[in-house]
């Protein structure tokens, strides 16, 4: 990941685009990003989802790629290591959805 | 991030929550969390979203974390080399945004 | 609508608001809170999205009350007529939906 | 808005797609017209976001109205008076933002 986040950040400061770049604006265009990702998937059921991730497996990483280097660069920007964060993350996660209460039940659990 | 991936995968199915994890769902989540994130700049202006993500850094990493971990769970689940996915994606990016025309100006040429 | 509307106006200008309204945050604001309404059916499938709604109709109400407030006031402040813009772009989309080649097949006729 | 609701019933019903219009699809293209109605304002201060919202003002009501279309829908649907629901949720909004405390501090006050 050390030399994606180094293409990454050339990329944007050739074009001196960190003016641009502020927490905000990020999260703003991650959002978008998320919601074309999803768009691939509108009206489609669970079975149809799936099919259409196989059928479209390029198209479908382009998106997934667009959140991922807005999403990179505002942990970069703000310092933040992901790989920590995530496993931080997991382990909230852990404490909060318990294997014995939560196995199987995640549409219920999660709402609770 | 191998042994991230590893964490995500165990988290999800020592939960048996792999059934809830097509393609739509991860999508959805993924568009719930970062709106979540974007909440966190909601009617902040540039100055005030830079000073509010300083001061709340480990909040912020938590919702980046959140929208990082179903990013990464789907590219996972459809065979996606995330890595790859996205150095392919910036040199299309940089075919589409020539540095010559790029410079300092995204606001206005992204929205041609 | 008319006096929606008005209390609308009513509730913002009370709180000197208006400052903050401008076109970009209310977007940002009317995606947080399509984000809060869609976390309603997160994880559920289509039977237990229709459960979930009918079991929560209040709750669903009050999210939806949230997306059409700043939608509303969006339309307001720009001087859009919101019915007239309503059912222009029903007649746009008759054109690009005709009803022989889009009946019953939204799913892909719309992906095209 | 009773002749805008019997429209967009009958643009689905002409083509046979209630079936795809369970609440999950419909908050899902809720926060899909959402993200393209941001789109316009991705990269923008709050300047620019007002000019561009006046110089593109046709385009901007498209996407107001493709959000508002699926949200009427979702109401009529659940049996949902959008109108009581806006004035119920605005009242429970006064009460939680009492005008003396929220008064020009939007920003800091609703983070609290």
């Amino acid at each position: 990941m050390q030399q994606v986040m180094a293409r990454i950040r050339a990329f944007r400061d050739e074009r001196d685009w960190m003016q641009f770049h502020d927490p905000k604006n990020l999260a703003v265009s991650i959002a978008i990003e998320a919601a074309e990702l999803l768009e691939h998937f509108q009206w489609k059921d669970k079975t149809e989802s799936e099919r259409h991730a196989a059928d479209n497996r390029q198209a479908v990483a382009e998106e997934i790629a667009d959140v991922a280097i807005y999403l990179l660069e505002l942990a970069d920007n703000l310092g933040i290591d992901l790989e920590k964060a995530i496993l931080a993350k997991l382990d909230r996660n852990a404490e909060k959805y318990p294997v014995e209460k939560a196995r199987g039940v995640a549409t219920k659990y999660t709402k609770l």
